[in-house]
């Protein structure tokens, strides 16, 4: 294991955080909110580890295997979490240090799970905007990866780039846009920003405040889904709601394919059989429930434009895994008819495309899962036959197959170890349904869940919110790097 | 297609269906209950078929292939359960057709949902024993199998034999215990009658009546669950709740291991690391919910023995799928303590050992899941390591723990299309939870579900049911035979 490379790349995450919390730090002081010296410590207690880690541990070989990409950033987005959460806690607008970790584990990891109650987040719009602004800039930093954020601006040797690339970038497999690690990096990054700026200014127009149109934007951006009022998107007008349930949706499909409209390459990016499908299902989900809704009695729903909204809003919500919601105060996602809430449960499933800032298996790894059963069935009914799978006008070969397979294997065993470690909790109403739904929600990145915990998670005990709060980087991160750096077998040399 | 082997064995089966309808007409007639007619005619009715089919369609050759096999048993069971309803529905005590429908692919199925309330349980009990043993009787028919049984009694070819027998036994291998499929499936159903006998008379000396002592061991034997009582086993007294908690776990083992004991060969038998793991998640379970349970405040768990009988007995009816319950009248299920309600619900996936009567997705297939899921994290850590896997003192191929994975992908797809076809019934109190936990329930076969339908089925639509028996069918026979059998490919020539 090269100790020295990991210790000095997270010093320079460490000097990325400090740098990134400066912002907040600026807008604080400026609306004159008592939180700036709180961010202000923090920056600077993130400078200093990360100037002794920079320069103090300088790597004699700047060689990485796989397994040290996989703990690079893992203890990287550990290190952010950890110390993100000091802001919060130093000013004492959360004053449980775990109840910080696992808001800003949600935030990084662009869940969008809150342990703050709707009236506490309605009082912190009024006193503490800049905390509430780097609650929310976490998921536009986590959204499109920490690490790629550093390689954009480092000039790291590519080798390693593709290392630590594979291990933050969502999706089974991972295309390179260009050959230079480093050029992808800078190209997803200005595509990122440009879209955020474009949700600004489009929320800005439609009426919302400037403030509101940042933090929702990066909300939506991350697929995040922290939001600063009770009721989540549902009191703003519904030309926000669109375009927030648009954006939602823009930012669950593959950054690669914006690439190659932007190099006018309009054919292949049409190809693309996952951008298909996942359109496909966003229409066909919000049918169902839209006609699902309009059967039901819901005072909410009184117009076929509400019916509509609503359907595609939570539609989007769930698939892209960001977790607003644009169901009005006095109600949440248990009002739903069970059709439409089973169909959004399964929904969490899916995620975003790969390459994507939406969580979830990926539409891609379910699609290969499906066509790795049907491969099954018809090898079942005709041993001899042998017929290749084909995705994305590629022969998919059986390893990456079985991969997904295997993959998708244990994502199930993690959810189970998630649910039942749930259950632990004497926490008052939970239930089967809240904790499944919890750890799904978690486990995908999405943020809200059925039953008690529809509004957030306040319900949980400590050690509930730490096992949630490691689910949620589990699931940010595909698992590997999670699991694998507190496996012992990855610390033993051999 | 060899449709003419297909046939020709549907009609064999019919035969033997209507051979073994002759018991429960005889003890209607000895009880003289009202139902011996309809009993009978369903008897007549099965002979017609099935002598027709025998001797009208006689096979050119006897040759089948895989295809032939999974269809033979898919169709086999399809044919008793539509017309084992038939007494039902004649009789007038189950008059809807899918009801009986529903009931019969429960019991052959060994799942143990029933759409009877409890109430109509107790009514039954004293006008239709008749009909309560044949609904009973099919959980023991269903345990072993019905093509096993025709294989025990019939000199078919061995080519034959070993196709239909890997469609019908359940777990990820099927190990032949002696050379012929025949010699095998005598052996098991020699086996089979021993312990079932053990077990009446056990019941019997315990204080249970000859009857129900009958109906409980036919439920034991195929982990069915189907009672005659409102509150299943609770009623009776601790000592036969014990006799039947110990069945289920026995029922619940492999089979080929008592075959070894027989042949005193303790030492391969006690190697088994199935069963070693099956006992283990026994013991660890059930201290667990004894600990729950303890610190609960329960009315019906008042003291110590109360608590561990309680733990234990649920424990072993989830882990084996019998779905009996000791939980007295008033409470059911939902009663648990939360961290119970989530280990159960684990269990329900598990199931039995392969090569038992129990449901599930077999202990030895997890186990191969949990190592095909190890190896990959070793993988992914080591790239150019490939330490090979061991199971059973046997090194596990790739091809098989990649089998393993897509079965376990499979399975996930097609629980969650029940849940979704579920949550388009509109019935009252239905929820998420209800709906997930049914479908979880009857494709592991093992009947109580959490919520409104802890107690039977009959708060879904006909359509939900229809969904249901289906998915009993697809978990008893491992998915492929039915899903095979309804999928065009199979019936297309090449």
């Amino acid at each position: 294991m090269n100790y020295r490379v990991i210790f000095n790349t997270i010093g320079k995450i460490a000097i990325i955080l400090a740098i990134l919390l400066v912002i907040p730090t600026v807008l604080a002081a400026c609306l004159a909110e008592s939180s700036w010296w709180a961010l202000l410590t923090t920056v600077g207690i993130s400078l200093v580890i990360g100037l002794v880690l920079t320069f103090a541990v300088r790597p004699k070989t700047k060689a990485i295997f796989s397994k040290e990409g996989l703990v690079i950033v893992a203890l990287s987005w550990l290190y952010v979490s950890a110390i993100g959460a000091l802001p919060f806690v130093i000013s004492r607008v959360i004053p449980n240090y775990i109840d910080a970790f696992f808001e800003m584990c949600s935030g990084f990891s662009t869940t969008g799970a809150t342990i703050l109650s709707g009236d506490r987040i309605d009082e912190l719009y009024g006193t503490h905007k800049a905390l509430l602004f780097w609650r929310s800039f976490t998921h536009w930093i986590g959204g499109m990866g920490v690490i790629v954020f550093l390689m954009a601006f480092e000039s790291g040797s590519s080798n390693r780039g593709m290392h630590v690339l594979r291990a933050e970038m969502p999706g089974p497999t991972v295309d390179k846009i260009v050959p230079r690690a480093r050029s992808t990096a800078q190209i997803l990054y200005l595509l990122y920003i440009g879209f955020t700026a474009v949700e600004i200014v489009a929320l800005r127009i439609a009426g919302m405040p400037t403030y509101d149109s940042f933090v929702h934007a990066f909300g939506t951006a991350g697929t995040g889904g922290f939001g600063v009022r009770a009721d989540s998107i549902a009191s703003y007008n519904a030309a926000c709601q669109w375009i927030i349930a648009v954006f939602m949706i823009l930012f669950g499909i593959n950054f690669n394919l914006y690439y190659l409209w932007i190099l006018r390459k309009f054919k292949s990016a049409f190809k693309s059989q996952e951008l298909w499908i996942f359109v496909g299902i966003i229409i066909v989900s919000s049918t169902v429930i839209s006609v699902d809704l309009a059967l039901s009695n819901l005072t909410f729903v009184s117009n076929a434009h509400d019916v509509v909204r609503h359907s595609v809003f939570q539609v989007a919500s769930f698939i892209s895994t960001t977790g607003y919601s644009s169901i009005p105060a006095g109600a949440d996602i248990n009002a739903f008819p069970l059709l439409s809430k089973g169909i959004l449960f399964l929904l969490m499933f899916i995620g975003g495309c790969a390459g994507s800032t939406g969580g979830g298996l990926k539409v891609s790894r379910v699609a290969l899962l499906c066509l790795a059963v049907r491969k099954e069935l018809r090898r079942v009914v005709h041993p001899r036959n042998a017929n290749a799978v084909k995705f994305e006008g590629k022969t998919v070969s059986d390893e990456t197959l079985n991969g997904v397979a295997r993959y998708f294997g244990l994502y199930m065993l993690i959810l189970a170890a998630t649910f039942l470690l749930l259950c632990i909790d004497k926490g008052e109403n939970l239930t089967v349904e809240s904790n499944l739904t919890a750890a799904v929600s978690c486990i995908n990145n999405i943020g809200p869940a059925y039953g008690v915990v529809a509004s957030g998670y306040y319900m949980y005990n400590w050690f509930s919110k730490l096992i949630l709060s490691f689910a949620m980087l589990i699931g940010r991160l595909e698992i590997y790097p999670i699991i694998l750096t507190f496996a012992p077998s990855t610390w033993i040399r051999r």
